[in-house]
């Protein structure tokens, strides 16, 4: 994708800990460049600098610390936003924008799970972006609102997107062990975390359940019909800064050897030579050491956009039991609504004004990109 | 139980997390005195006190910190020996001791799983202590091995117990979370555990899913049936220094309300009445709050003693799930064995010469403390 | 002191950290029993159980929980009131209850400094108590307030005392690593702490020189002198629950030898036979260890009330070096306000009417038991 | 410096948390070339990615997983070796290198003291390096011993270099909150840091004062003449993986202004031009935050080899006080033993044979590029 000059983008809750994952990943992004930010009432006004409480180890770059921050509001807004706010916030905001005609690639929950809003994961269900055409803003101005799950959810789809394709999943278990970046900044306090794991996160386990559904589920007509499986999620917070860590029991439908396990994984790259930045190589990375994987270890594989598997053993209630990681500030939030972001410029619905209509001819499946591109 | 002097007790592993758990626990016990510590060969010879890494947050007892390190050699020990010793050394060592006359009471792994030895958790299988009669050493010379189950069984055994009884259990799935303590000392490395989780505990899962359900079986004529139900676990490490949190889901046989499961739990106490020094007044504590049981905030319920359960709800794959927390050096091993050792004062079995034939008239379930003195 | 019914208090402040802690220790106190409980006005009508974050690993003692939340306004208080608020929310309340006749046994730090407010650690000047008579409150309603230090003061200036008695201290130099629960609750964010040291504590290190000279002052007719030594402290917050540690260096005006000054601390008992129940029995305990005091194994000497000194070693830049361990909500906040109210108690100054033209001819100095109490 | 092929090195002591890190930072190295790997008798002749627990969170490169490792003998070694070994087996081992002409870059504390062995940082006094000709080895066969110093000393040590330079400094004062990293792996046990501090080192408050002084020392005729100031440590280890965070006082010789001494950092940039490609651009970076330097945020600025100060205020007992931060086993250990060699290079001291007899006229100071290889 020959991009001539860099699309400009928005953060709207750019003062958050995913708001300031979408100014680190996007800082030498080939397509994209940050062109303005927002945040709450509090920061709006201020040099992004003095708003923010920076907390990456990467330093926070010149530029972005002196852009002034915008009030959430679509005037003078680009016409591609990235989200990630609080879901009350975004039911208000979200639809403000898209109606604006801005795309608004959102890694909020408010509308993940609406009949009309694409849940994409761009290895797992990139033809659900169709959906953006149900969108009512789509037809009046170009806008939509597009999403990505739950940073939980992300490492055990991925994981079961291959072993699904080719032996059906038909029951899944999943217990979670969950970093405390995933709940913001300040979120989790250390009082609670110290020595110590915390059992619950509020509706975390409801939203995985039903997001893992919906995006291993097909698109059918006007909306999608989630995976029919039943699944059983257990979610718990422990003292780690990222790296969302999820034991995983799986009942398939045919009956699969390891070895066909791993080869389903290890085969798995559906997006290779689309040429989309943040697309790892190889999504779903296998990790052999009985002990692995661990978040401080593995949750940087890929540039943290790979997901790492291990520990494949029989289960002796299910058919299968299996470890996954993955890094929830990256793959989990920022990176991936910047994949979505790709996958949306890749089959050309980023630029302003096109396929408006719906009618384009472009394929709603990523091609490879000089095809995408010719 | 009126003992009119204390019964001596000796520790082997005396200076592991464990040994220094059993020192802390009698410090102050009505019916046992710490007379005799042995350790590893490093060891022995030394003043306890100089020998040991004392890592426990309560002072080392003086008397104590001044006893002599004893050899491992049954020669010149008490005839009550509580060991937590390595599987291979207890192997070895475990037997001489019962050979020599002594009741064993053994949190070490190696005969857990021995279809002559009882696995004992006293409030849910207490009647398995009959097995010592199927012991050639308590023909021979009196002596016996009794052993108490691995850390990470303990808690949520002891919260299926009133279940099985009532309901059935068939299906069991139990994710643990462990403490760095159930390592022992070194154990974990801190590069290991900082800022991480460990997916993977050697052989752990192994004996969580056998042991719980030899735990839960039944005694029948000279060996024990183990609950007839499938168990999947899935055991990890987290940044805790005590408590194990296990994630429990479970399939019945028969359909129980939530009223009913949290009314199986309330009302379970086996040992009530019966006076055991150790013997926490409700063995099964339910927290209410949503994010509890908690390790840091609910391990030391009970003196350590009792298991917290929380987080009661239905589970979309199996019938019921919840989170099961119990203080891993405590409930689940140094404070199991006074227990289990307990029990069999209090039904006459610590005494030397005492029922050597079996044919004592006294039963093996525990009773009101009277009555077994009577 | 033959308390014939427990003297009623308050606490204002009551849902934090600290007021959790005077809960907690006052449980079972012999002299005092909790009977009024306030906190901010969003608290305020409701039961206790429901406004608070009980974040202690001891269960909220039922009969607490019932209490309901009063408004913080003098009317209806207790005339005994142990206070742990926000400086600026002190610096408006504290006056009004001490002007409606209340003790104020406060840990704010509001009037920490104020010329005629008593600093007070009972065991390093409790004779400064005295200053309670400059403060117009207590000549108009017999109401005072009486303050107690800094939480990271406490264990250096315990340490210090003795040592300045007997050598004269000059030059002191602090550098502290603090827990987290010195912050209160929800406080420090865990993404600021796990895998971090911040070296930045707001107004501790100004709080900590100026407290620690006041308290190791002299009283010199209205007021107190503060001890002629200069004093450095650098403030760093570390990943632990409870206990704060310091290294400190000094410079003697007379030399010592290392001899001396353990026989300094070892002797340290001014408060031996008083019969107050929170005094530990040794105030300075010596951990001859080379690598102690440590905040997870020495936090709970003497009950929390006792702090651990260890690591004494001559210094390359001053002449003395070592380590000084407190726990930073028990001796450093709620122990301390309460031992300071035993001793109010002692002296007969927390007695409705008692002492309000101060001419009482009870000695300030706290004297033995039963001569207080003939 | 125009390397046509790379330099072949070897690494003794490869699988330990240094050894690690020389293969991590070397992976891509414009100069160099990991071609021989050696540790313990356990792990020789295995494949290295069987021999290693590699603890770093980017992957172990396949090339050199498939690496046997080697014996630790010179034969069949490259003639650059960087050492990473307990200080018992670098007194054995080093020599021998150093005899079979081996350029030995030491990281080991064995031989950092000894007055013919250069103890060197690159900015701070490359010209010690001239010490090697002072080496019997170097006469003999070539080969000689560099060393890097301590890793808790290399921050506080760049940072005093442009003060003292500048205004002289004559007492330190150092309180150092030390990474877990620092003692290898397996080192710190989980159960001694989780929830903890450890107040003690072992030897290395010993280091820290004498290589500082070294470091900072002239050199005269044949040896070092340490900086004529007294220095008193004080060093603890936290729950942090990577970076040693240190509390600094200071007085000096002349006096000196907040922004003389910023600015003092900020101009310090002795191997600015020279091409060194693990020098960082800026090796003392300030931190204007009043919370920072903080070990998570600050560690890897200059890819781990530059320094973070901040915190800089009046002392009240010395001159001045502020924090450095370090990485401690990338500025700290491997990282600086890589500078060393770099600058050895620069120097055409690396080359077999070159500079045996001392008389090259090449300056020992490090020069700009082009004029070095001119």
């Amino acid at each position: 994708m020959a991009i001539k000059s860099k699309l400009p983008i928005g953060i709207l809750g750019a003062t958050g800990m995913v708001g300031q994952r979408f100014i680190q990943l996007l800082e030498h992004h080939p397509w994209f460049e940050v062109a303005w930010l927002a945040a709450s009432d509090r920061s709006s006004g201020k040099a992004y600098g003095e708003a923010v409480k920076w907390r990456l180890d990467t330093a926070l770059p010149d530029r972005i610390a002196r852009m002034i921050v915008s009030p959430a509001d679509p005037v003078g807004a680009p016409k591609i936003i990235f989200a990630s706010i609080d879901a009350a916030f975004a039911r208000e905001m979200e639809p403000r924008f898209a109606a604006a005609g801005c795309a608004v690639v959102s890694n909020s929950s408010a509308f993940r799970m609406a009949p009309n809003v694409p849940l994409v994961l761009p290895e797992v269900n990139a033809d659900h972006l169709r959906l953006i055409e149900e969108q009512s803003w789509r037809k009046e101005s170009g806008g939509y609102i597009v999403t990505n799950s739950n940073c939980t959810a992300m490492g055990p789809v991925l994981a079961l997107k291959p072993i699904d394709d080719c032996f059906g999943v038909e029951q899944i278990f999943a217990t979670s062990m969950q970093a405390v970046s995933g709940a913001g900044y300040p979120g989790v306090s250390s009082m609670d975390i110290l020595d110590n794991v915390i059992p619950y996160i509020g509706n975390e386990e409801e939203k995985m359940e039903e997001e893992t559904l919906k995006l291993l589920g097909k698109l059918e007509g006007h909306t999608v019909r989630p995976l029919a499986a039943r699944m059983s999620a257990s979610c718990n917070r422990v003292a780690v800064i990222d790296g969302h860590t999820v034991s995983v029991s799986i009942k398939l439908r045919k009956p699969a050897t390891r070895d066909e396990l791993l080869a389903a994984w290890a085969e798995f790259r559906p997006l290779a030579g689309q040429g989309l930045p943040t697309a790892p190589e190889q999504p779903i990375e296998w990790a052999p050491q009985d002990d692995r994987p661990q978040p401080r270890l593995d949750r940087n594989r890929g540039n943290g956009m790979a997901v790492t598997v291990g520990r494949l053993r029989p289960c002796n209630v299910l058919d299968w039991k299996f470890t996954v990681l993955s890094h929830n500030t990256i793959r989990g939030a920022a990176g991936a609504a910047i994949l979505n972001a790709e996958l949306l410029a890749s089959l050309g619905k980023l630029e302003p004004g096109v396929s408006r209509d719906g009618s384009s001819s472009r394929e709603w499946q990523p091609v490879a990109e000089t095809a995408a591109r010719a």
